[in-house]
């Protein structure tokens, strides 16, 4: 299969280039960079030496990359993806998009979270996150991989809401991330001394991450749901830990809300249940594409506190998106995702 | 004044020593140490070398120093500090606690949370956080001081409550603390290479800061107030962040929360009020005593985020227990807490 | 190939299953543990869940498993294994140990070194360090891995040892090692708040490391090598960095240098030549096999400063365990070694 | 005593704001930036909020400050400080300089290393590293603050230097740096994901510090000393290790060693010395001017190990510029400096 990166320099590119060079029946034949056109990806990444002779392409070499390419795996901010798929709509090839162009149904939504107007809102799309459309996503033309913090709530939540368990308007998401989902663009903000040895909240009541957790549980439980969610900066690269909250229905009972997980996860290649009183923690996921969930049930306040734990760039972004891609052309869905995480 | 620490050789017990040497109106007259008798405080702790000249005594000695003392700091796990305080009831010294054992107005509270009944529970005490109960620590005999956790909380959530402002019932409370605050024993669980790198909750729904919090706030709201608290490891050694969720009653506007907040902490020493979508950060109060806070509303779903930060060791323990000793002793209450954060 | 694993719980055990769960040619048959025999391995390793579902036997089993296996790898403190070497010499199996038992040529060089006699002294023994003893590996029945330090220090030093460009007793190997390095054991001195935000060395002109590294340049360059060698502690898990000194011959070239690394290394699969005036990074490495080599040439000291880079429980202990497996059996070198380094 | 602070939302800038708003005898009358002038320091430093009220003027006014104040602190890139240095040659103020021009007796040195010529080569001026020219900087008018790492270096070599118990030429010097050292300009080599869980050598065989660190160590023993130099760059902010290696003159012995050190530095302030075989650590010295030093002695090498531990802010900057204002303005040398470090 001739897969291509678009944006193969940011860690989201990087990560796909590390996971699919392993891929046994994908061929990189295109990667691309706004930066280092020119150069070979081992130049910009000194962890690739030796293992990726890639040479990078112009990014106005796009259009020719996807006429050249079967699967295309775009990792641009966002408002990019939508142009180039508008552009090569006419291309029988597979988009995987790893920004936030494809992940919404509804293009006002996204006009509105992300400030521009949505230029291919009619395009037929699915979200990206498998455990919830795998179906839609075998046969995708062009698939929207789920957020980072999305893919650690919606996994965390998506058993109890499905089955009806929470109450509606009761979900909290306080979630905290490694500094890798920021980027590569160096910053003051993300300047070594100001992070490190620190933790801080950002985004409160307006991270776009929000619009995509709501539409999800909004969809899984058949009525709008409306979420209050915190990102936090860890003082560390890759991690994703989500802390949710919700209030139990009255009656719903320990056991049912231990079904719903094992119902929602049976048979899930990288759902790992800690089951009740588990407590995930990111290093155990690290460098490997699972989600670790653990649930604690409190009768002093009603509420079920569900934590999951991911590794943002894997789970969170490249790992999922070669999943999806996985899916998507009928092969193995861990073909290329097996690894054990790294650790300690 | 002649103060002593008992149990000088935890990281809480450290932490007073170095505040209290520079402390002009203190002279620290006696040491303790379980296991490190006989030594002097820098062979333990290097930072001390040639700053702190005193030898550990043994516990045993306890209520001799007592005696010899006008204030007694006791820094011992919960469940020591009530028999000694007993023991020494009779003497006309102050003691601040810094542990949970005076913490509770009510034994059986107590009791039920740390799992053993309380020895002393008859005893006259404060709780020992000065913005909340200044005037009681005045006059305090014995002052249990606050846990380093609801410190961060209450401060965070008492303008709300004490105003009237949120919904009873909704309050959550979610945050993450460095590793100092589990103390210097050395466990698997807090073994360098299994925290490094990682992030984890712990003691969901059950932690014992819970209680203490609900009832500072049960108080200040005047209607018992049942809360979720969730802690989280941080991999940092110093630090604790409070996100704290709240419903806002109906009608509550933005200009009210304000002047909560800014009405409640004027002419605070140690609040640093960062103001509405304030985003305080650890590494911001590294090494002092301030707490720094802000507050986001979020009108989609009714809620207000306050967000506060402290270090757990100085606002959280040993600094607020040597503020509390400022206000008993009629000192200028930054007394020897006047120093600015290390950073970055 | 029957593989079974005498100490799996340690960092370095857990390391050889993660790596050999992912090695075609292999099936783990045993793994045993002190302290957690019964336990399935996932119990102990929170990241091997879902992956591993082997369980831990007691090493009272050791010479039971021995007669089950082909390939025994033995990840236990020094002093163990020679016992076990010498109980099992009968048996036709291959033992790869990964402690210091069998790396030493004079069994009193161990003796005065790790203070106690060796009981297989008399053993056939090659020491794995398969870019020097390849042609050796391939048939010998004990091999005694490389320990982590020597790994780096003699992979930087072999090419200008060999080539004869270096003043005798010139040399220093300064390097650094993140904490896994040290066990998995918690003590104070390994405990999280000790050693996070901080850095020393320990072991200066002691380090059982020492005669080993001695040992390898001795016989390269023929002639007796006497080393200083500093350890330092990184406030980080995973990688060493060493930083090599050594005075250049009178009329050695810059040219010479290269030439003396691009020959010793050509086509070998885990070095990365950085070249003359690169600096490897030991997160360029993480996760892998490779060790990551530049040099620098001093005209005003006539120094030469080497460079390199390694995972301290890949390439200095697990991984290359497993490529002197793959060399003993014939496999492909870089069979289940070819994970590219997990960056950033 | 009016002091300025050219220069002061640098790190180096921001720590002498948090050190001379605790000096009593110091009044900071104006302070400068380049990107900030107009705003208070405290919205560029979140640590400063509540303590420190002083508004940025810009850089263009320093000549008129310097006719304002009694002391300039000038912390600035090299090549300002001196054209500053020479405009304001006439006014009565002694100048301390934190950058490099002014700590190099012969502008030609200056020149060669730092790649511009000197504006102010005739200048008088003392080296500012107090243990060594605590006579001279008492009556200076210009000091040039000695740089981060040659105060690690020379405070550990000084004793051993001055009393020639070392062999010319033998001196190397491997150190180790937080990141702050490289300043508050974000770029990628500093971006928090590329630094974190990472260690690397950087300017090997041609940093900077070498010629100072030659300077100080060929004027102490009369003889010119070339030095291998070689920074590293820890995954952390504050604190520089010095390891330092020496080959011993034939005969010296272990007593002769010890009494160096001893003589050398009885009755320093800072100076901690832990004795033969003692490990300073970079933790047990964060936030204060304590120079921790320790020394081993290898009889197989030759060689004696010297190791010293500051923080690169504090006794590497900022504190030995208010450590020779200090000394130069005769008020007790440790005024404002004698914080205990911040532990753990």
């Amino acid at each position: 299969m001739k897969v291509s990166i678009i944006g193969a320099t940011g860690y989201v590119g990087a990560e796909l280039l590390r996971i699919l060079t392993a891929h046994p029946q994908a061929e990189i034949v295109h990667i691309t960079s706004e930066s280092h056109a020119g150069e070979v990806a081992a130049a910009v990444y000194p962890h690739l030496r030796g293992c990726c002779p890639l040479v990078l392409e112009p990014m106005a070499a796009a259009a020719d990359i996807a006429a050249d390419s079967e699967v295309l795996f775009v990792a641009l901010p966002h408002g990019h993806a939508m142009k180039l798929g508008k552009a090569v709509a006419h291309l029988p090839l597979r988009i995987i998009d790893l920004g936030a162009d494809y992940r919404f149904a509804d293009p006002a939504v996204y006009a509105q979270w992300y400030g521009l107007p949505h230029e291919h809102g009619d395009a037929a799309r699915v979200y990206g996150l498998a455990e919830w459309q795998r179906e839609a996503i075998r046969t995708a033309k062009i698939i929207g991989n789920a957020g980072c913090y999305p893919t650690a709530g919606i996994l965390a939540l998506m058993p109890l809401v499905r089955a009806g368990l929470v109450q509606r308007g009761s979900i909290i998401i306080d979630a905290a991330s490694g500094v890798s989902g920021a980027g590569r663009a160096a910053t003051a903000a993300n300047h070594f001394p100001e992070l490190y040895d620190s933790f801080k909240a950002y985004g409160v009541a307006g991270h776009r991450h929000t619009p995509e957790i709501e539409q999800a549980l909004s969809q899984l439980s058949g009525e709008e749901q409306v979420v209050s969610f915190t990102p936090h900066l860890l003082p560390m690269v890759r991690g994703i830990l989500a802390t949710c909250y919700a209030a139990l229905r009255p009656g719903v009972s320990a056991d049912e809300v231990d079904e719903a997980f094992t119902a929602c996860y049976a048979g899930e290649p990288f759902i790992r249940l800690l089951g009740r009183n588990g407590y995930p923690a990111t290093k155990a996921v690290r460098g490997s594409n699972f989600c670790d969930i653990g649930w604690h049930l409190d009768p002093r306040t009603g509420r079920v506190v569900v934590l999951s734990a991911i590794d943002n760039l894997v789970k969170g972004a490249a790992g999922q998106a070669v999943q999806n891609f996985n899916i998507a052309c009928g092969f193995a869905e861990d073909t290329a995702l097996d690894a054990i995480p790294l650790y300690p």
